[in-house]
């Protein structure tokens, strides 16, 4: 008997796709001036549209912003945010956190909202029934899928979450059914960094694949054993 | 003045990008029943693992579900999950929903279940203060990492979300402060279709990507505007 199987991509193929996932980095300094090309753009949303969605429902909704005034807004009401988490952290991270640069809401010339409409009636429900979570989950595999098409171009992405969902809301007129899922920086950039910021500036190191993975059940390898009558 | 602008892919590479996104499909037949190479699934979880995460706390944690035992109380409780599904709907859809396949739980010679700490200490809370729903979202974004790498395998992956939440956490001991976010049948399949099967069964059809798009602030293009004065 023969059995067909569907054949992976070309080595070089392959390699490129990996590429993209290795070298992606969330990116918050250094955007350039000049607005993205349309047809780039147009890209990079039909990748992002291209996503898989919970039944079919494709609720991602799309929200392009080139206005300065909104940018500035939105920048604002990160300086606020920003601002209310710095005063969380106690001295040594504070002044680590003051340091760090978190977005390029000014810099970019375009910003991309990524939003949910998570009731709709599209994919009549299939799915949702036990994990309506599913489409928010499809808005994030929109973001993850236009982050990779956007590193292949060159592109800079920066995910800002420091923001107030009730300042985002209002400032982009989002009714109460849709959810902001993503705030993006998105341009042309310098370049873009071979390791994370985060690690750069020691704010956290990456963990091991081995730290985070299992067999047939769950267990929590970060944890460390402790010793039955261990003494130090 | 000279500026330096990061580069894109070559042609060749960013074609393989975003053929990945463009053929990637939720695959839940045809599953063959050779277990997937321990290299391949390593180049997988990597990916996974390489995906973007909230102040990089990186709270992906992943369970590789051989057992057979296991596998098939997973679909027993799929089993009972649909059902209870399929008892919501009317009866035209009922019949069309009784004849999606919609899982490969008991084809697929592995499964994998992506999780998340959510309440990690990793990453220090980092953007997390305002929107903490990040560190689930830091979870799919490894989904669809994962996703895009099995493509270009050639690899079928299936996200089944008709399982409820507490059977997946008795099944695979999940403690409390874990949350399981994808359960995915993973593996080796006779063909990926080139279109998604809930649009070829006539269940649901795709969106045009202008029907998805505003600028500067939300607008719904999916909602028919009510002409004024129209009389029909």
């Amino acid at each position: 008997m023969v059995t067909t199987r569907a054949q992976p991509f070309s080595d070089a193929e392959r390699a490129a796709v990996y590429r993209a996932i290795a070298e992606r980095r969330d990116v918050r300094r250094g955007f350039l001036p000049e607005a993205l090309a349309e047809d780039v753009l147009i890209r990079l949303l039909t990748a992002a549209h291209q996503s898989p969605s919970v039944g079919l429902m494709q609720p991602t909704r799309f929200v392009i912003i080139r206005d300065r005034a909104v940018r500035q807004a939105i920048h604002a009401a990160f300086v606020q945010a920003n601002a209310a988490a710095l005063s969380t952290y106690g001295e040594a991270r504070r002044e680590q956190y003051a340091g760090l640069k978190l977005q390029g809401l000014l810099e970019a010339p375009q910003h991309l909202c990524l939003l949910c409409d998570a009731n709709s009636s599209r994919g009549h429900n299939l799915g949702r029934h036990t994990m309506p979570e599913t489409a928010l989950y499809s808005t994030v595999c929109a973001v993850q899928n236009l982050w990779l098409a956007a590193r292949a171009e060159g592109i800079g992405v920066g995910w800002v979450s420091i923001l107030d969902l009730s300042a985002l809301r209002s400032l982009l007129a989002v009714p109460d059914n849709i959810t902001p899922v993503a705030y993006l920086c998105l341009g042309y950039v310098d370049q873009i960094a071979a390791e994370p910021d985060l690690e750069r500036f020691g704010w956290e190191t990456r963990l091991a694949l081995e730290a985070v993975v299992s067999e047939d059940r769950y267990e929590d390898r970060l944890v460390k054993p402790v010793k039955a009558g261990g003494s130090s």
